[in-house]
């Protein structure tokens, strides 16, 4: 065990990769295979309860590496301004309550009939100022998270790491950092000298990992692959990372109905496997 | 029809956008309705003929603003790269053929089991330093269409007009150009510096216009949206190529089935109503 827990020491699992498994049985396997780290979804840790949740990781010795997701925060009008603040400041609750420091936030797409990218990515700045200090009384540090331009319209009008560090860094480091997640930027030349940006400013919150395959599915959400089985360098990426002065968790989100669809302690298993052979 | 041709004396009808219509059909609806530019496709003019093509519209009085496609130019082995060429040298043959002076650029993704797009970006740089030459002696400019980074796999490792600007400026811009294609570049902030800088160097090969519309269809390829229908602020795109110097054709080219199951005159008529109240 003391082997495989050397290897796996910065691996995390995002629950959402094998989410066929209720909370206690994803501890369980995460116990047998050596896990030590875990991303948590809002959803299943409000069903299973904040204190529940935070007691079952504790006692089993993991640590919660970060909650997805707060955001959504580029609604024009007031009421939904209003209501998306609330339900960040939830979402920031319920971080500090099972104890991750680190809150991912998937920052909104356009509003029904706007066509203002610009216009929405400020609403998200001015959104930030009022959550990051509720956030930062709770020990909890925002990140902005890039998602791949092909979610600007309906998810994310923060589209890659450039655009997240101009957001980011109107704030301080400590409250506000960025997500490097390998599906959304392996694309992006650029994105290489960002990563380099995001580590002087120690702006690197946290590092997800999903492969790049095709071709997509309807609707493009639950196309991230498994590690290994499609166009993503991962060691190139993890290297520049690791470069740039990040020594935090490496933690693969994959939303994929194949995986999910299989035993999910052999789908956890595999994904350890392709961890050691692909990013190790 | 002198008011009509007037407001349309830029647009450009891309023979995709209506793929039902055969081309003399396509030919006889622009002719009805004022249009006087058509962007054309190497498999229907290759059907029709060459010369029978370039007749068919030189009586009409149209003019073919650009033939699809060349490219997919990363091949690594010698064998699939000698084929490209060849094929790429018969589409710029075609393009003399029918008259047009662009040849846009679709110029590939990664090989299978390839993931080094820096790679396959060079390869493209090397094969572009064959072709344009043997373009150049016919007339005929090669034109790098960045395409949307969720293509950059399967379809092109060019994401962005930097990219496809990096690598157009190798060589003399009345040989290589780029493309300006809202669909794929409508998400990224750094398209308006871009397409300054491409018109200060004359590179502007062509403008292309679809909207983004979401939930994007499985494979993606087909869920290029009519205009007005998504999210694209047109004139905004119209406005930068137009203030960097861009006085060339508007071609709307658009993929998408339902576009194409309906009458193909009917579809046309509404594409130039559209473009009249979302782009001019």
């Amino acid at each position: 065990m003391s082997t495989t827990t050397g290897d796996l020491a910065r691996f995390s699992i995002n629950q959402e990769t094998v989410r066929q498994l209720p909370l206690p049985e994803l501890v369980a396997a995460c116990g047998d295979l050596g896990v030590t780290g875990v991303g948590l979804w809002r959803a299943p840790v409000q069903e299973y309860g904040v204190e529940a949740t935070a007691r079952l990781v504790r006692d089993a010795g993991l640590t919660v590496t970060s909650l997805c997701r707060g955001g959504f925060l580029t609604a024009s009008d007031p009421d939904g301004r209003a209501t998306a603040l609330d339900d960040n400041r939830a979402a920031i609750d319920e971080a500090a309550g099972i104890g991750t420091d680190t809150l991912v936030l998937v920052c909104g797409g356009l509003p029904p009939g706007d066509r203002d990218l610009g216009g929405a990515r400020e609403r998200i700045a001015d959104a930030l100022g009022e959550l990051s200090p509720y956030a930062a009384e709770r020990g909890v540090r925002l990140a902005i998270e890039p998602l791949h331009p092909m979610f600007a319209s309906d998810r994310c009008v923060v589209s890659t790491l450039g655009q997240a560090l101009d957001l980011a860094e109107r704030f301080p480091a400590e409250r506000v950092g960025v997500v490097v997640d390998t599906y959304h930027v392996w694309w992006d030349d650029r994105a290489p000298e960002q990563i380099a940006r995001a580590g002087e400013g120690g702006r690197i919150a946290a590092f997800q990992l999903a492969d790049w395959c095709t071709p997509l599915p309807a609707g493009v959400l639950l196309g991230r692959g498994q590690l290994g089985d499609g166009s993503v360098d991962f060691r190139h990426w993890r290297e520049l990372v690791t470069r740039a002065g990040y020594g935090g968790w490496t933690e693969v989100e994959i939303f994929n109905e194949a995986l999910w669809a299989r035993d999910g302690r052999e789908a956890l298993a595999e994904t350890v496997e392709r961890y050691r052979a692909h990013v190790l």
